[in-house]
This record gives C-alpha cells, structure tokens and sequence, in this order.
C-alpha cells in the first residue's frame, strides 16, 4: 500500500478527520463532536479516536501514517507542538502539548499548524487558489479567520499575520468578547451573530433560529441552522448575516486596497455552507470601498468544501516548515 | 567628477528637487512652488526650471546627469513614462508624457514612479527601514499614501497596493471628495482637514488657522500652519489633528492585524513636520486596534527628512524597474 497521511481540522465544535494517499486522493473519514468540557485530555481522546476510526476506515493502522497533521484553533507553536490560546476548546489556555499526546496514543508523528493556516493552504495548493499568486483566504465561522498568500507563499509577519476578523471597520461598533471593538469579526463571527440572536430574542423579536436549532436537537446555532432560517426568509437572521456579509466585505476590500490580490477565497463553516451565491454577495458588498472597482478581484468559494481544513492539514506531514 | 543623479519629487504644493552623487550624498538642491494653473506644460517647465537651478547648484550640467527620476502624485506608468489621474496637478487628467517631456528639455533619461512608492524606496534603502525585513510607511500629507514592504522588497500586487488611506474604518462616517466613505484619508488627509477648517470656521467657530495662513502669506493650510496652530493649542487643530492621528492609528493597525510587519514608518509633509512625539502618539492610538497589543511594532519617523521623496525618486535612475 502506497503511503497514507492523516490530516486533522479541530473545530470549535467538530473533529473532522481525513486519511489520504500521497496525491491527496480521500481514502478514509471520520467526523466527532469535539468534547465541550473535560479539558485538554478529553480533547486528545476525541481525536485519538476519530483517527483510530478513519484509519479504519481507510484499511490501515495508525502507526503506519507517514504522519499526521492537525490544524488547530488558536496559538500554535508548530516548532514544539504546543497549543495555547484556544477559547473554543475546552482547557487550551496555557500550552499544552497536543502533538506529543495524540503522536504518543497514535504511535505517529504529529505536525501541527493554525486551523485556518493549513485550510488556506490547502486551497493553495489542492484547492480554489492553485492558479493563484496571490489571495486573501477569508475563513467564516465560529470566528472569521483569514491567510495571506503572496507569491504562493503564506505571509506570516513575526508570525501573527492574517488577522483580518480583527479589523476595524466601524469604530464604536460591536465589540467583540474579547474587547476589541468595531471589528469585523464583532459583526460578522458566528458566535458574535448567535450572541445576537439570543439578545434580540431575549428583546423579544421573534425568529425560527432557535425552533430549528431545537428541533435538530443542537445546542447552538450552526451554519446549517442559519442557512435553513435564511432559507425561511426569517428576518432577524436575515438581518444578522447581512450585517455579517457587510462587514467581511468592509475588512475584504480593505485587504484588496492594501495588497491588492488576485482573488478572495472563502471558506469556514459558513462560507462553504451559503457557497458561491454568498461570494458573490460580499463581492457586490465590497464595491463600495474598493479604490479600484472596476479592478475588483473575484470572490470565490473554498474548492475542497468542508473536508479542506482537514486536507489541508495532510500538506503540514512532509512540508519544510 | 564621479555620477549625478537627479531626483524630483513632485508634489502638490512644491516640487522639491535634489542632486546626488552615486551614494545618494546632497550635492545640489532646488525648491519651487508647484503651478497651480496652466496645465501640464506649466509644471513641466516648473520642474525643468528646478532641475536646472539644482544642477547650477551642484556644478553640473543637466545633460551630464546619469538620470532623473521623478516621484509623481497619480497613476504612474513606468515603462511609458505617462502620469495621468493626478487630482493634485493641474491638468493631469488623462495620460501626460512626462517622463519624455522633462527628459527632452533637460537632455537626460527621466524615470517615473508614485511619490510615495519613490519616498518609501528610499526610506527602505537609506533610511529608516535599512535594517527592517518587513515595514508599512504612511506618508501624512495633502492625502495619505502608503507604501508596503515585505521581504525588503516594495508589494505592488497588481500595481496598485498600498491604499491604506483608502481603507475604511468608519463606515458611514466622513466621505473624501471622490465618493469614498469613512476611509482614513477622510479624516486625515491634510486636504481634508482643511475642507472641514472652512466649514467650523464658516459655521461660527473660531480658530487661528486662517490668520496663520494668511500671516505666512499662503492660500492653504501647510503642514507648517497647523504645526503652528497645534503649538497655540488651538482648539480646531487640536480636534481635527486628533481625528486625524486617530484614524492613522486605526488604519495602521488594521495593516499590521493583517500583515504583522516589524514598524511602521511616518512620513509625508504633515508626518515629517510633526516628527517623533507624533509617531508615538500614533502608536499608542494604534493600541486599542491591534490583536496583539504586547507586539506592536514600533512606529518611527522617515529618517530622509522632506527630502526623502526626492532622494528616493533618484533611486528610479539604474534601477531594474
């Protein structure tokens, strides 16, 4: 059997698992709830076995990866394997030495890479961005994520680029939980547009986003929550993700004036559940403030869909850095 | 006698003139106020005029000079030397061949590039950004442009990044002339500042703006006049320079949320008039803006002084673009 890689995209609130060859042809699965309380080692269990069921699935065992990759949310030491920093996992907030406890259960190497790093880079290089020299890989979901690609490199900075979701576009605005105010993730995050809803509900404006997300038996809104009640024509959704919409076209074509790319890529939970329609949306949106209009660049939706991250994170095994 | 090379920056206000030799060391200089009127062929006969008086200056014959390079206000075409949409000049609406009408009245090569790309160029060189890797300058003046450097080298994009001034951060806030809403050069283009002046003033409220610039015998408020006004403590500079600072701040730290560069340099009329205690000022102001506040990059003064444009424009001459 010719190699296999596994590639691992920890979400906030799912483990999504791929097995791959090395062409990155889908050659095993797995998706699990990502533990919501138990701390860093329930986190760990959770992925050890997700990997265990794709390699299953795949037909090999887990100690016969080249290696695994994980794209994880929050502050990545790539070089020790530690994550810190991860508000939406459970007990990440000093380091914890995520590669070294899921290598050391999977008797595998372990890379690990920014969530929204290695989905960009995926679509880099397997995705919507294989043509490209240069885009703004725009990450909508719990959070709104972004990368920077220049010359078909990530941009990095001192390590911390890519922090378009913490943007100001409307000073005085919506804060953020953590503070920061105005930005366009304050507007546009789905947890800051869940926030919302549930304090316009409290007010009481009616909606179907909370009937529907009880009735799929969840407990927060997920972007197919969203997607239905948009579908319904519910106005305080409406409202929300149009607010949302304005506000990733806002920070985007700030990003174009700055840089001015060849393409917005769009992906994250959200962006990849509302597609191409909704590119097309924030492309109009980002009109206005763009200084060259009749130069703007498309916005096009992430190629690998929602198994990207997890794709994606397969390119950390083998790479340089 | 070893090289001379010509640099002009050509503003709207003044065109500022330098002779160099082939380590960039002042050998001769010229100043003349830019035409406010007559067209192109009036500005050209302007510069040609302070080349000569530069060349006098350092003892050299204008057909001597390796080259000259002109930084220009507008949209540059290098390769054919045409500036066109350059609101500060007049009469540059469609494409004007500057380069060969300069060249031709002076008998030497004339390069063309963007006046803040050419000043940023030279700060990276031989000023404040020798030792940086990465760097965003913003040139505070009649408007405010920016220049982007990664990996030492100047970031075009498709040719046209570095539209920080044209980034919002106040939607539905203050509109710049040309249609723009709630961009950083609304509040803190010096043009700008002084459109809101007239209209406080001509609503009732008082300030010494005006007595200044009329004492100094000017028709526009120049960076030297609000300097005056800011040292009075008058109270409409002080508010509209602090808008200005204030909208600078955020605008920088979207860039550096995005770019994580290692400084930000001040430039321009108004950023090197106002010099270091304003750099900081605007560094702090970036603080609340920025995602990693512990990491904010230093910002810091062109170290070229109002020559800078001109100094950097020389290096156009021999370069490979």
């Amino acid at each position: 059997m010719s190699e296999r890689i596994c590639g691992v995209d920890l979400g906030g609130t799912k483990i999504e698992v791929v097995v791959v060859n090395a062409d990155r042809k889908l050659r095993g699965q797995c998706r699990v709830p990502t533990p919501q309380d138990g701390g860093p080692q329930s986190v760990v269990d959770a992925i050890v076995g997700a990997v265990q069921a794709a390699c299953d699935d795949a037909g090999c065992a887990t100690k016969a990866l080249k290696g695994i990759g994980i794209g994880a949310p929050g502050a990545v030491n790539a070089e020790r394997g530690l994550l810190s920093r991860a508000p939406n996992l459970s007990g990440f907030v000093d380091a914890f030495p995520l590669a070294e406890a899921v290598g050391g259960a999977c008797g595998a190497k372990v890379k690990l890479g920014n969530d929204v790093g290695v989905a960009v880079l995926g679509e880099l290089e397997l995705g919507a961005g294989r043509k490209l020299q240069s885009f703004v890989g725009i990450w909508w979901g719990t959070g709104v994520g972004s990368g920077i690609v220049l010359q078909r490199k990530m941009w990095h900075g001192r390590g911390a680029a890519g922090e378009l979701g913490h943007t100001v576009i409307q000073r005085g605005g919506l804060a953020e939980p953590n503070g920061m105010v105005g930005t366009m993730e304050a507007y546009a995050g789905r947890r800051n547009m869940e926030t919302r809803a549930r304090e316009a509900v409290a007010a009481g404006q009616t909606s179907v986003l909370f009937e529907l997300m009880e009735q799929a038996g969840k407990e927060r809104l997920s972007s197919s929550i969203w997607s239905k009640a948009l579908a319904q024509g519910d106005p305080l959704a409406t409202q929300l993700i149009g607010e949302g919409v304005a506000a990733i076209a806002a920070a985007a074509a700030n990003a174009v004036n700055i840089l001015d790319v060849e393409a917005i890529i769009l992906g994250g939970g959200l962006g990849t559940r509302f597609g191409q329609p909704m590119a097309d949306r924030i492309g109009a949106a980002m009109r206005p403030y763009l200084f060259q209009p009749d130069k703007a660049p498309p916005v096009v939706t992430a190629a690998l869909g929602d198994k990207g991250g997890a794709i994606g994170a397969t390119l950390l095994v083998g790479a340089k850095r």
